[in-house]
C-alpha cells in the first residue's frame, strides 16, 4: 500500500470521519447523510460525490479508488446500485489501512479497498438490529447502508453485522495492443469532459516505446499531443495526458473531449503512433 | 407520530443539527449555510438538497416530509420561495418532535411538520434583531431565514421572533377514481426520473381491489407491472411501485419514467386495470 | 471594510472554518475537501460552491466577493484555474479581516480580499513541505491548494509558504454610458438565470437620472421594469433590479433572463431610457 501522504489525522481522539458517494443526486444523498448524522452524531460527515453517473459502477469504483487514499481513515459509504432489490448482497469491507467501505457487493468497493491495503475482512450486512426497523425495497442507501456506516463509525465491530464473504471483484476492460496501436475503453468522462481510459502510461510505453512530451499521436483519427498538462497545448486542442488518478486520458484544453470525440463510458478509443505511418 | 427509527441522537449534549434544503443550486445555498455557520459556530450543518426544482414548492415539501423523520431532531432551513419579496410571511414552526422548520409560509413546511408530530407553534420572523442588519428584497434565505435558523440552533426562544400565525397549508392534488381507473398527478420526478404520484397504494387497492406483485396495469396506455422494486422487471421496462416515501410511483428499470412517459410535475397519469378490459 | 454583520463567531476557541469553491463538480471538490479534513481534522469544512461555470474566473471571483463577507472568518479555498500546469503562481492571501484566501493567482481572489479589508499579505505557495509529497500537473486543488488551506487552518504561519507577491488584479469589464444609454457586460448568469451585470445602481442613476421603481426601460429592445424584486412584475415578465450582491441584474419573474435574452457571460446588454425616446 503506497498512500499519497501520511497525516496527523491517524491519531487517536479525532471524531470519526464518514464520506458518502452516490449516483443519487443531492436529495437522496442528503437523506443518507442525515441518517448517519442521527445515529452517529459525533461523526464528521462529508459528501465525496452525489454526482456519479446513474448506475455507473465503474465510474464510482474509479472515483473511490482515486479519492479514498487522500481522505481520512474512516467509514466510506458508497452506493451505485443498479441491482437494488435483487439478491446482490449489501457488504462492509475492512481495509488494510483501517477504513470501512460500505455498499452493494457489485464490485464498487473493491478497487478502493485494494488501494487502501487490500480487503482485510468483508461481511454481509444482514443483522436486522443494525438496519433501520423497516427496510424498503428501493432505498437500501437509507435503510441498510447508512445505518451500517453510522454503527461502524460508532465502533460497532464488523463481526456483528453478518457472515463473511469474498467480495465480488470489479471487471475492468483491459487495453488491447496491435501493430502501432493501443485500444482502450473509456472508463468514464470526468466533470470537465476528459475521457479517462482503461489504460495507463505503461501501456502506452509498451505499445509505442518511449514517448517524449510533445510527441504527436492519433486518437480515433484525430491528431493529439502527448502532454503533461492542458496548458501545454493551445486552447481548444486535444491532448493525451496522465490523469491525476494515474490513467491515460484524452482531454481538450479549456474544452470537452467527450464532446469533441463523441464518446462516453464504454466507448473505445484507438491510439496510433503516427511516427510509424 | 410514527418515526422511522429512534436514535441516541435525541440525547442531551450533542451539538445542534441544522439541515438546509433549497432550489438555489450550490452557491446561494452555500451562502445560507455559511451564515448559519457564522452565527451558530457549534452547529453541525448539512445540506439536505440544493437541487429542488426551481419554484417547485410541492417537490420541496414532499422531500422534507420524506426526509426529516430520518434526520436528527434539529433546525431545518428550507427555502423554495416563488413569492420572495411579496407579502408572504417568513415563518418558523416548532414540531411535536421538537424540531424547528424555518422558511416561507407557502405550504412548504407543513407536510413535514405533520410527519414530525404536528405544528406545536408557529411564529412570523419579524424581529429585526434576529435578521441580518440589512434585508435585501431578493435573498431572504441569506438575510432572514439563515439567521433565524442559526439563532434557533443557538437556543433563542421561538417566542422572540414574532407573533404567532397558523401556517398556510399545502394544497396537494387528490387522486380521482373512475370505472376501473385511477388518475393521479405527478407530484415531482425524482433524480432517477421516477414519477412520484399524488396517490398511495391504498388508492390503488380502493380502485382496483387487491393486486398481487406481478399484475399488469396500463399507465397512459403503456403496460406496466405492479412490482416491489426495479429489479423485478427487465432492464428498460416500466413498473408501478411504492416509492421509499410511501407513494405510488412510475419507474423504469435502469431508465427514466419521466422520459418514457413524457411527463413532469403537474402532469396526470391514468392507471387502468386491464384485467377488466 | 463594511461587513454585512458582526458575529460571535469571531471569538477564540471555535474550531477553524474552511470554505471550498470550485468549478470542479462534486467529485474533485470532494477530494479537495477530504484532503483538508485529513490534514486539519478539527476544521469545519463547508462547500460554498462546486458549481462555478467551468473556467469562469469572473463568476468565481464575484461569488467569493459576494459570499465571503457573510461567512465566518476562516480559510477559503477557491479554484477556478484555466491555467493549471502553466507558470501562474499558486497563492495564499491574508485579508484585513483575518481570513486566508487560497487559490491560483489569476485574479480570482482579489475582489473578495478587497471586500474583506484588503490584501494584508500574499505569498506564493512553494514550500514543498506544505504541499502533498507528489504534485500532479493537472490537479493542484488536491496537491497544492487543499494542503495549504489545511495547514493555514492548523495555524501554520503564512510566511512559511513562500515569498511575497503582489496578487494579479481581476480585470472587470466597465459599463459604458452613451446618450440615454447604458451598456454593461453580463458578468455571469446566476442559478436562476438572472443576468448579473458589470454595473451598479449608481451607474444607472448617472446615465438616466433618478428612477422610481416601476419605471420602464428598454434592455436590448425589450421593455423591462425597474423593480425592487421579482414579485413586483407579473409572472414571466422581465425586470431590472439590484441583485443581492449590489449589482444591476436582469431577471424574469419565475423564469430565466438568460433564456429570454439569449445571453451568457461576456454578452453586452444595452439599457435605454425610453422616457427620452
Amino acid at each position: 500500500m503506497t498512500l499519497p501522504f501520511a497525516s496527523a489525522d491517524e491519531r487517536a481522539g479525532t471524531s470519526p470521519y464518514v464520506s458518502v458517494t452516490t449516483d443519487f443526486g443531492a436529495a437522496y444523498t442528503g437523506v443518507c447523510a442525515g441518517v448517519v448524522a442521527r445515529i452517529a452524531p459525533d461523526a464528521r460527515v462529508q459528501v465525496l460525490s452525489d454526482e456519479v453517473s446513474k448506475y455507473a459502477v465503474i465510474e464510482g469504483a474509479m472515483l473511490l479508488r482515486q479519492a479514498l487514499p487522500y481522505l481520512p481513515v474512516g467509514v466510506h459509504l458508497a452506493v451505485v446500485d443498479p441491482g437494488v432489490g435483487t439478491p446482490r448482497h449489501p457488504v462492509a469491507v475492512r481495509t488494510g489501512r483501517g477504513d470501512f467501505l460500505v455498499g452493494p457487493d457489485n464490485g464498487l468497493l473493491v478497487p478502493a479497498a485494494e488501494a487502501l491495503g487490500g480487503v482485510a475482512e468483508a461481511r454481509i450486512l444482514e443483522n436486522p438490529r443494525l438496519r433501520l426497523p423497516t427496510v424498503s425495497s428501493t432505498f437500501h442507501g437509507r435503510d441498510i447502508f447508512a445505518p451500517a456506516t453510522a454503527h461502524l463509525a460508532n465502533g460497532v465491530p464488523l463481526a456483528e453485522f453478518g457472515p463473511e464473504l469474498a467480495p465480488t471483484p470489479l471487471e475492468l476492460p483491459e487495453p488491447r495492443t496491435g501493430e502501432g496501436e493501443l485500444s482502450a475503453s473509456v472508463l468514464y468522462p470526468d466533470d470537465f469532459g476528459s475521457l479517462i481510459l482503461g489504460a495507463g502510461p505503461q501501456d502506452l510505453a509498451a505499445a509505442f516505446g518511449p514517448l517524449e512530451y510533445g510527441a504527436e499521436l492519433e486518437a480515433d483519427g484525430v491528431r493529439v499531443r502527448w502532454a503533461a498538462t492542458f496548458g501545454a497545448v493551445p486552447e481548444g486542442e486535444p491532448l493525451l495526458f496522465t490523469d491525476s488518478s494515474g490513467r491515460l486520458a484524452l482531454g481538450v484544453n479549456l474544452g470537452s473531449a467527450a464532446a469533441r470525440f463523441g464518446l462516453s463510458a464504454g466507448g473505445i478509443v484507438t491510439l496510433r503512433d503516427i511516427r510509424r505511418s
